[in-house]
């Protein structure tokens, strides 16, 4: 018989890796619980119409589309098979998993709009799915964790959210990292002032690939699309910022001047800042207004906001903004709001790579009871259940097994500490404890041995 | 437009019932990481190769299986439609949704049987999904939380299994649950005492009528099935329980004396019943030894296990037994295990039937600041953060919103204090303090507000 593999793009998530991505959690969860978000989880499976139309061509490719149940075939006429997959699929396919929480999100504020409080505060961490062609670390399952403000157009909402971001990193250890900081409308401005009032979203691919590229290269592709030797001086300066966001908002102010569409978004901007730095002022050196930013995503219609950390060989590992018409998709207008989404498996590569997690994450077991004969078990199960009373993690290592496989077993599971039971022990009425680290085995009693695991955690 | 909705059988868990979830969770994992579990999370789809075959005919049925991804029409021939909907299915979908958690370990412990320790010792909370006809509190996706431990035949880890069970329960606030045990082949030995030697599958599934109908209504059913009217005085001894366990292991032997399978049977429970005595004799008094309890899957070969709460009008809350086999499906032979499975949803049903959770669990903001006008938003900040430094679970009402309304979301938020930051407030320097349960409001000072909200907590 063959041995049985995962599909393609997925992968198991063992003891390690589940603690690891549990540490990110609670830590981003605490903070989220104390700015008032609350959590919200919706299926993994939406109605197709939900689903379909909202992530462009690609997105609906890549969406997992789930096969109807029953006898799905009944109403299929064999001329259905010469339609094109995506006409096919709708005759026997009407729900797909979650592809993002972004539209679960605004499909869950439009259903129920009547019985929600606003601004609601919700935060979400569960997987999504995306039919990607399989690469090195690209997955077709993976976790995403969002945070969102709906219903309140309120500049305030954008600095709390910047600020639990830096509050959540730095508690992660995280502290080398830089919010980047932009507005749309600073962006259509700038296209107006470089000539692309026109094709303002391939200004902003182009933008975006500042980072992949370097600014040299963006300048030249470009100047290939048009720019002018104006605009090319202007983009010079709009690169080169200055250090403190504050002096940047009032530099790109002169330097956009006569832009109502600016003016308005540098205000907003400043607004935004004099927040942050209410909160704390050691966060506005952290922040580059780079009027240069352009997020992806379509949807957004004010600040916009990326967190990197330079060097770190991964790109951003927080990103979000402003959106104002996020659940008219849905047919509900008039419902602004503003969200940011950390990037948890990047968060992770970071701190895999400067081992900053906690040491023994994950190794949970503190101490392996290993009774040398079935006499010996009803003491062991004594000191199991002590242990365990004083909130410590042991196993017991039953007599019925091979003695000689208990060490490899604590070894391999990275238990700190072995109690061995044996005939001296019971007669001594003592254990004999060894340390895996150093080998080193030394008789003790019962107390002691409270003593020493509670000191040794 | 049409509002969105969820597909039949799908639905969101907003923050109370996450946090109910979430409370339950937290209860049960610190028990499973106490007793040496570690956690392990498989991906949400796995190939149909896998799954299929593994859960009956009904099972191939309602697993939810995905479209492959792609031009995936491109092979159909138009006769294909003419196919019956299973082999229609091969065509086009490879990969199907986690059905339940019993397969996705076989095959994780298969697929890493180099890797891994053995005893395997696992827990796993994840949803799992089915396509069953939806009705009345009945989802098609829904959680299971299961523990196992693979690779070991020791009677210890059936007894520490129950002893784990019994604390997390009591941790759990329900106290009035029963532990019902048998043996599989005690029930073999039974069924053929019964003259079911030929039909062990038929009596079970009778047997397990027992709770819905009764014990009469079962024996009748079975003197339909052929019981001789000796079997019907049997079987009505062996409804007929001694309240201890011990006891009742000894009134077996000598009702089924001469059964070797009964004998063997007999000699485990009563070793498992031992262990648990010795981690704690208070449990015993809570098993009923119950010969007729038969549990529906056909992979259980030794111990099998139920808790119920009488008069709960809920089914079993937990329910496991040992497997000595599970693994064979993929060809790994020699592989015993014995686990259990915790009914979440039920657990939940009757805790919060008996508003036995915490009172005010999910509503975690503690107290709402509304500054009154734009000039009052910076001290509400400084408020804000000295809060949040405290670890109170703090938000702010942004003044650009209706300050009417803040009262409303606090109360909708069931958030338990409001302060409010007007002129008087700042030219006083204290807040005016709203108790939202008693509608109390009083003036308070900064530092007074710490201790009052941590006195309320």
């Amino acid at each position: 018989m063959i041995t049985p593999t995962l599909p393609t793009g997925f992968r198991d998530m063992d003891a390690d890796a589940f603690a690891s991505r549990a540490y990110i959690i609670e830590i981003l969860e605490k903070r989220f619980i104390q700015y008032g978000f609350q959590p919200l989880a919706t299926p993994a499976m939406e109605k197709l119409t939900t689903l379909l139309g909202k992530y462009g061509e690609e997105g609906d490719q890549l969406l997992f589309k789930v096969l109807n149940s029953g006898d799905y075939t009944d109403e299929l006429q064999p001329v259905d098979t010469t339609l094109p997959a995506a006409q096919f699929t709708e005759k026997i396919s009407k729900k797909g998993l979650r592809y993002d929480l972004t539209v679960p999100l605004a499909r869950y504020v439009v259903q129920n709009k009547h019985k929600l409080v606003f601004p609601f505060k919700r935060y979400q961490i569960q997987p999504v799915w995306r039919g990607e062609r399989p690469q090195q670390g690209r997955y077709r399952e993976f976790y995403q964790c969002d945070v969102d403000i709906v219903g309140s157009g309120d500049l305030f909402h954008e600095a709390s959210l910047l600020v639990m971001s830096y509050e959540a990193l730095m508690a992660l250890g995280i502290t080398d990292f830089v919010i980047y900081l932009n507005h749309r409308q600073l962006l259509s401005a700038l296209a107006t002032h470089l000539g692309f009032g026109q094709s303002q979203m391939a200004l902003y691919q182009t933008l975006d690939k500042k980072d992949k590229i370097g600014k040299a290269a963006v300048e030249k592709l470009l100047i290939k699309q048009g720019l002018s030797k104006e605009g090319v001086i202007l983009l010079g300066q709009l690169f080169d910022q200055a250090t403190n966001p504050f002096d940047e908002c009032q530099r790109l102010d002169s330097l956009l001047a006569g832009s109502t569409l600016a003016a308005t978004a540098i205000k907003e901007l400043t607004r935004i800042l004099d927040y942050i730095a209410h909160f704390n002022e050691a966060i506005i050196p952290k922040i580059v207004l780079d009027s240069t930013l352009a997020r992806g995503m379509a949807y957004y219609t004010g600040a916009i906001f990326e967190v990197k950390v330079p060097n770190s060989g991964v790109g951003s590992i927080v990103g979000g903004g402003r959106y104002d018409d996020l659940t008219a998709i849905f047919g509900l207008k008039e419902m602004p709001g503003v969200g940011l989404s950390f990037g948890l498996a990047r968060i992770y590569d970071i701190m895999k790579a400067r081992q900053s997690f906690p040491p023994h994450l994950g190794h949970t077991t503190q101490i392996l009871l290993v009774p040398m004969a079935q006499e010996m078990e009803e003491i062991a199960i004594n000191h199991l259940t002590t242990l365990h009373k004083a909130g410590i993690a042991a196993e017991l290592y039953p007599a019925g097994e091979r003695m000689k496989k208990s060490f490899a077993y604590a070894d391999k599971k990275h238990i700190p500490w072995v109690a061995i039971i044996g005939a001296e022990e019971v007669a001594s009425g003592q254990l004999s404890l060894k340390n895996m680290q150093t080998g080193h085995q030394v008789p003790c009693t019962c107390e002691n041995l409270l003593t020493t695991l509670k000191g040794g955690k």
